[in-house]
């Protein structure tokens, strides 16, 4: 992997590929999160695709799944439409840094009333 | 339209159909520069349709058109993908409060290398 | 004013001075709501201050008051951290075009269960 | 540590605690980034704290320091502000998570054209 990454010689020599492949996948997750929380939408499928093709757009992420969850504001008033929230956003992505691949993921934990993001896999 | 709009009376009585109307406008233009700006992609065509869907979510917009113009990084390293730059952007929305519609946009303005807000049309 | 905004060409002839303050006004609430929304913070006193700065950055506004409502997670675990949401967020701006100043504010309106952007005066 | 974070479970037992600060450091570049780049401002000092502030906000992460490179816009025009890019934010911060910290940075790497995420140290 390193001869085809530009950017390893700024990494320190200790980090293995499992690190990597995690550090990569976790800074993919906090982007997301904070790049489209907060986004207003009607049309949950349109977001939900823009999400993944954004998520495959950062470097060395391989898959993206992303699930937006319904919201419930009715619409009664002009002032009522789904806000994208933490809790309504559920994604896993896989990163591959060399032969190791790591499969992460956001969603709600009710336990933890928190959006937490966590490792599911390293392979 | 007042008749309709619960938020009306948060307003000053002195606030016309037409400023109505292009308040909401503004307050959308700087929501989807803010919302979307810096946005990681390699699909123009999605995220133009979830800037138009967000953009159509906001109170009194009827009418979005959205174009992501062609950032030309090449990818050549694993660092390389356009992110959505405020001069990539162009917007035109329609918002309407009573019988009045206001057409604005934001567009890159090269005399003065920014992406400029403007009032189109109040009709 | 026009005489020293390069910009105003780029508007249709027919906007009053009172409609672009009220204009640039509304873009400067969409942006900060956009930009800072979302945000995870233990001092509100310092992103008081940042929001009221970034506000002041805005073309036109001159004068600005943010207030960050407190949110009352208690830090029992790890987790648990105030993130900026909208509701928490009361700003009052003044934007200034020509002889013109539109005051304009953002705040929770319980009624709506909304953080309601609204025009409180133009003078 | 474990017995500490509520969160653990969720995690595959095969993540060591070096892997899991990384992840956290991770993490929170990419939502600073994210949440904090196109901010207008005009005062650097300000911004920094606040994203200091933030960083140190988020879960496991026990030390910030954030800088905000100058930009060189003139301000002859209402419209010329800094607007902070990705490029003028350098940042580094520790993770600890057990018995480990994960120091990770971010910074323009010239060489690249890219603002890179980076692990310095894990000890």
């Amino acid at each position: 992997m390193k001869e085809d990454d530009p950017g390893s010689k700024y990494f320190t020599d200790e980090t293995t590929d499992r690190e990597r492949a995690v550090f990569e996948a976790g800074i993919t997750l906090g982007a997301i999160y904070h790049q489209f929380v907060g986004t207003p939408t009607r049309n949950e499928e349109t977001l939900k695709k823009a999400i993944e093709e954004s998520t495959l757009a950062h470097p060395f992420i391989v898959d993206a799944e992303v699930e937006v969850l319904n919201d419930e504001k009715s619409g009664d008033t002009p002032y009522e439409y789904p806000e994208l929230g933490g809790k309504m956003l559920k994604v896993k992505l896989t990163s591959e840094y060399g032969d190791v691949q790591a499969v992460v993921g956001m969603k709600n934990v009710p336990e933890l009333e928190y959006p937490l993001m966590h490792i599911i896999e390293i392979k």
